[in-house]
């Protein structure tokens, strides 16, 4: 029976890779170096094939075995048509149509969708978003992302760029982002700004994981780091829930392994700022599934399409 | 046949109301005065009664030509099970199950919504957003809201609040709000404050209307006026275009009448402030309908409740 799927997380530092029964277990992983494949998208595609093949080999089984495969890739994705416009983070990629160009190297049925709405449908489905219809999935990291579900489904905008939750200003004036805008929620919480804070705050370079650490050891200088940094997310996040009325906020990526030093600040601005009634319904809360989501929401795409077809 | 409809708009000021046929025209109205019911829901809603029965038989038509009525509140309303949650705006309103009140009393099929939620209807299937599947109609008055239909369906958000618009923040640090917030878009471009910064500006009290006419008579400080207000819901609507890849935004309400001195410095904006690909595809029009909008958008609740049931 054809109920395996493969999942592939495409990112700008690393390919992750997983093979998922149909109960959302990953039997085995497989993970490619992405920046030794920059200059050649083709190989970069190769190997994503070779090691697809070898993920269903290696538990010897076969192609009637295999759902489908998901791919989540870092930028503007046209889910519908199986098209990469263009990867902002890995040279090379323009207007590809990636889904084409696997199956008839795969011969299986293949699905693309950008790597934070599979990272979305991941959490929705076998994370921390379980049985929720309205929510809003977010990923703290070198950029800000957001995935969007909706009357409880996936929400991908009119050209699927929706949730450049990044992108939403924070303030009318504000310091200029790579994106042409100014003050962009991701200029006051991306890791560039986090570590420039840091090294004001500290006299020196320090590490993210490290004023996690000075944190869980009470230094107040890192407590208040995280805690200023819960208050721009907060602030971002009140236009959010005043706008949709959403039930849930999950926050994931790797600044949200301090989330417990920053949920309540998160809360309190939101409590503050936002209206009663979306604020008193609206949950924020911690990822749950880590580097897996992606591989597990390239599942709910590719059971969501197969079925769809 | 159970064919025409009727819409009913109740606001702070008044209640209007059209019977409207098949194809959307409306074929007759009537009018109540809000404050000359305001101590008595009572009494008001007995106002709709007997006007709503007026309208049916001035035409000669019998319950059996009428598919629903359709009711637009302004304050956060729970359309599926029709109850009047509070209207901030008219007092005694609170947890009123309107729907089921109104059956008994008309015996006919009837139906609640927020009133921007169907202004948005009205626009989104006679008006400027005819055949879009993803825009967000904004009414621009004594208050800022907004109505979303988002992958070809209304939004209406976990609690029935989405929407809320004016209270997304412009700046982190911003004027107070009546919502218990600060910086909410409303206090920039909320009537009470334009009204404020025309009296500023021209030294004098001045209704908004006096200063669209000067505009229109070229006078430096009216234009510049609606300029800086333009550039206000450019900065506002940045926010929710990278957010949610809209394909149209329609503006409606009061200050929508000065829409043509505000166009150029909104889409200046956001060309300016907003991610390319989105602000790409986005158009900013004004809204076709004006006072009928929740009129005929009660048409599409009523039709699609009906369907739904």
């Amino acid at each position: 029976m054809k109920r395996f799927t493969i999942g592939v997380d495409v990112g700008g530092t690393n390919v992750k890779m997983g093979l998922v029964s149909p109960q959302g277990a990953i039997l085995s992983r497989a993970i490619l170096d992405t920046k030794s494949f920059n200059k050649n998208k083709q190989k970069l595609i190769d190997a994503i094939v070779v090691a697809i093949l070898g993920l269903i080999s290696e538990k010897r089984l076969a192609a009637k075995d295999i759902l489908g495969v998901g791919l989540g890739l870092p930028g503007p994705i046209d889910a519908e048509r199986g098209m990469v416009n263009f990867l902002p983070n890995i040279p090379g990629w323009k207007n590809v149509p990636l889904t084409n160009i696997l199956r008839k190297k795969l011969c299986l049925p293949t699905f693309i969708d950008n790597d934070v709405n599979l990272i979305t449908l991941g959490e929705w489905t076998f994370g921390a978003g379980r049985n929720y219809r309205n929510l809003m999935c977010m990923t703290l990291g070198t950029g800000v992302g957001a995935g969007l579900v909706l009357n409880g489904s996936l929400y991908r905008g009119e050209g699927f760029s929706a949730g450049e939750l990044g992108h939403m200003p924070l303030n009318e004036q504000g310091p200029a982002c790579n994106c042409g805008g100014w003050g962009c929620f991701e200029r006051y919480v991306g890791n560039a700004t986090l570590l420039k804070k840091g090294a004001q705050t500290f006299g020196r370079a320090i590490p993210l994981p490290e004023i996690y650490q000075l944190a869980r050891n009470h230094d107040p200088r890192a407590l208040r780091f995280w805690e200023e940094t819960g208050e721009h997310i907060g602030n971002a996040l009140v236009g959010v829930i005043n706008l949709l009325n959403l039930r849930l906020i999950v926050v994931g990526g790797g600044v949200a392994n301090s989330f417990r030093f920053m949920h309540k600040t998160i809360v309190k601005t939101i409590k503050a700022r936002a209206m009663k009634i979306p604020a008193g319904m609206v949950q924020v809360v911690r990822a749950q599934l880590n580097d897996d989501a992606g591989i597990l929401g390239a599942q709910v795409l590719v059971k969501g399409s197969v079925r769809g077809r």
